[in-house]
């Protein structure tokens, strides 16, 4: 299958890109290089040394054979997707190429425009593009388990039966995004899905838990393949904070209570959630929405996790509460369903202390990399 | 007290200037003349001729004795915004200025890009400057009914109390907007739901229906205060479009089966439910939704009022049944409650044949305006 992955040179995009080149699919990416500028931008930096996108694909090619064709350029300029669309005529569009920090959106008014610019244009232009060059190409559009918020009620699969005044109805389920980032993944459900009513565009939303781990099989097979993994207050996510804070000797920065819980999986899982999207299409006009997550823990419980297996391998890890930089609830109800991805197939890697120990072991080496300033939060909500 | 109107030279901004500025308030307006401009851009016009903006307030000033403040300027451009806040510090901004046509954000990509950065931009801008410089002032936001869509169940004002798997919760009125225009409001109540929340912004966002009608007391006074009439397929809306139609001799394009129910409202009543938000503001941190509409009807059934009084009048008016340009539901359920309003006081100004003669024959002088060929749909949803 043609398959492009937008902002394949990122945390998720580069692996995916690689596994489903494996798997046989013939694969290219589009990337704008964004992410690495905003490392500049922040002082900051992967603990893993990442090679640069051409010389990732020419090792992937000496590796394996296979050929990852790549595209340097922005979703917002169009004229350039539409060329990119009419060269590669792509069966799959994989839309990871979007501005996916919290905070860096909470930044300022600055950042939080940009983000929404970039996001809500950059998807706009993939669904012209789809409409008016490969009006049969299924969109597989990475958004986020945080577009629900925290209602009291089960989250469910991108819909919601309703029975109100003797009358039912299946709704899209509420929104209750919790930053200008998570907003503009809104913003992108809700066009999405009127394209898909209007157009017939074939659409998976896939919206996805906390990712941890940073490696796959593939990116493991040389150093130059290594994926990217954040830990700054900015771009690292929980449970890969934990992991490196614990390496370093910094306390694990809870924010506030730490009863916030979330839907997290294995980057191994995101790949393969990428494969099982692409190889079941949605029908067309179909605007099908997926939970991408594996399990539920509280921000608190993991950093449980991981002083538990820090400890094990000699560190004296503590966990601190820091004052929440976030408006958020840190006692709530939380539950989620995420049947439709095992249902196809997906049998989901599990957060073991093996993995835990995994991560840590890997990062290890990398240690000296850690820009200390850079693991606080620095963006506030308020 | 102190309001703001942006979008103050529009066709619900202006008359809503001139009733406040007469109810005694001090009100100052915003406006990019981006509508005057889109005329020019789609060759079409207004039937009624309008004067200038600097004419305008001139007049009322000579007329009344009080002063209208004007800034020509756009809300997109934060640092001229800025400015008017630190010198109006006002304690209401009424914010109408977007881009609200329908087919107008379907014309092409740019268009659907255009709108829905504009719209989007300049309310986080609004946003942005109301937390940074007036962060007591109400914001005042215009969205629209189509937000919701044709829901089979009855549309609520802005929230839903939902009961699901045995718990409950109050959760934002799920939408399902119908163009790009009705999306960048569901974007632009989503981002004010949130500043609400982390900021403690006090708003109040008026889903309107479809307005009819041109003009209020103080827009007859003169006829350099007359306000805009559209009647074009891009900018006039259904009654309107009708009711010219009619005095042109053009058959009542009524798209598809015209079963397709909405709510509507005289413009007399918009600008009373601009003064009825304005005195009673939302708290600090409340995101209070008003559905401002007070009777519902079919365009069918809109068609049928008009010709009745057309014939009266001597017309020989038929009705159209035009391919709809639109992706739409044709027959459908649609109820909507809207007493919010009518607690705090609003008297509607209901549709009789009376108000259809008056707009008819406030238009009669003006028909040999009325340019033919920009009477039919133009833009398809398709």
């Amino acid at each position: 299958m043609n398959i492009i992955i937008a902002g394949g040179d990122g945390f998720c995009g580069w692996p995916t890109a690689l596994y489903l080149s494996k798997q046989g699919h013939d694969v290219s990416i589009i990337d704008n290089l964004a992410r690495r500028k905003w490392d500049d931008e922040l002082h900051s930096n992967s603990i893993t040394p990442i090679a640069d996108l051409s010389e990732r694909v020419e090792k992937w090619k000496e590796l394996t054979g296979r050929e990852i064709r790549t595209y340097e350029g922005d979703l917002n300029h169009y004229d350039f997707l539409k060329q990119v669309l009419m060269t590669e005529k792509p069966e799959a569009f994989v839309h990871f190429a979007e501005q996916r920090s919290a905070p860096y959106s909470m930044i300022d008014r600055e950042h939080a425009v940009y983000t929404q610019v970039n996001n809500v244009v950059g998807n706009l232009n993939v669904l012209f593009g789809i409409k008016e060059i490969v009006p049969d190409c299924h969109l597989i559009k990475l958004g986020t388990m945080g577009e629900y918020g925290t209602p009291n009620i089960p989250i469910e699969e991108g819909y919601l039966e309703v029975e109100h005044k003797g009358r039912k109805d299946v709704l899209p389920y509420p929104k209750q995004p919790g930053s200008f980032y998570h907003l503009s993944k809104v913003h992108d459900s809700h066009n999405i899905m009127f394209t898909c009513k209007i157009w017939g565009i074939r659409a998976t939303d896939l919206n996805q838990g906390v990712v941890y781990g940073h490696e796959t099989d593939e990116t493991k097979m040389d150093p130059v393949l290594s994926n990217r993994l954040d830990y700054d207050g900015v771009f690292g996510t929980a449970l890969n904070r934990f992991i490196i804070q614990s390496t370093i000797g910094h306390d694990l920065t809870v924010y506030g209570k730490g009863g916030q819980t979330r839907g997290f999986l294995n980057l191994e899982d995101t790949v393969r959630c990428i494969e099982i999207a692409a190889e079941n299409p949605a029908d067309r006009g179909e605007f099908r929405v997926f939970n991408q997550f594996t399990e539920e823990f509280s921000v608190l419980d993991l950093a449980a996790k991981v002083q538990k297996v820090a400890q094990e391998e000699g560190f004296g890890t503590n966990i601190a509460h820091l004052d929440n930089p976030r408006v958020e609830l840190e006692e709530h109800y939380f539950h989620a369903v995420n049947t439709k991805l095992k249902d196809l197939g997906l049998e989901p890697h599990l957060l073991t202390d093996e993995v835990i120990r995994d991560i840590l072991k890997a990062v290890m080496h990398h240690k000296d990399r850690v820009i200390e300033e850079n693991v606080l939060p620095g963006v506030s909500w308020k």
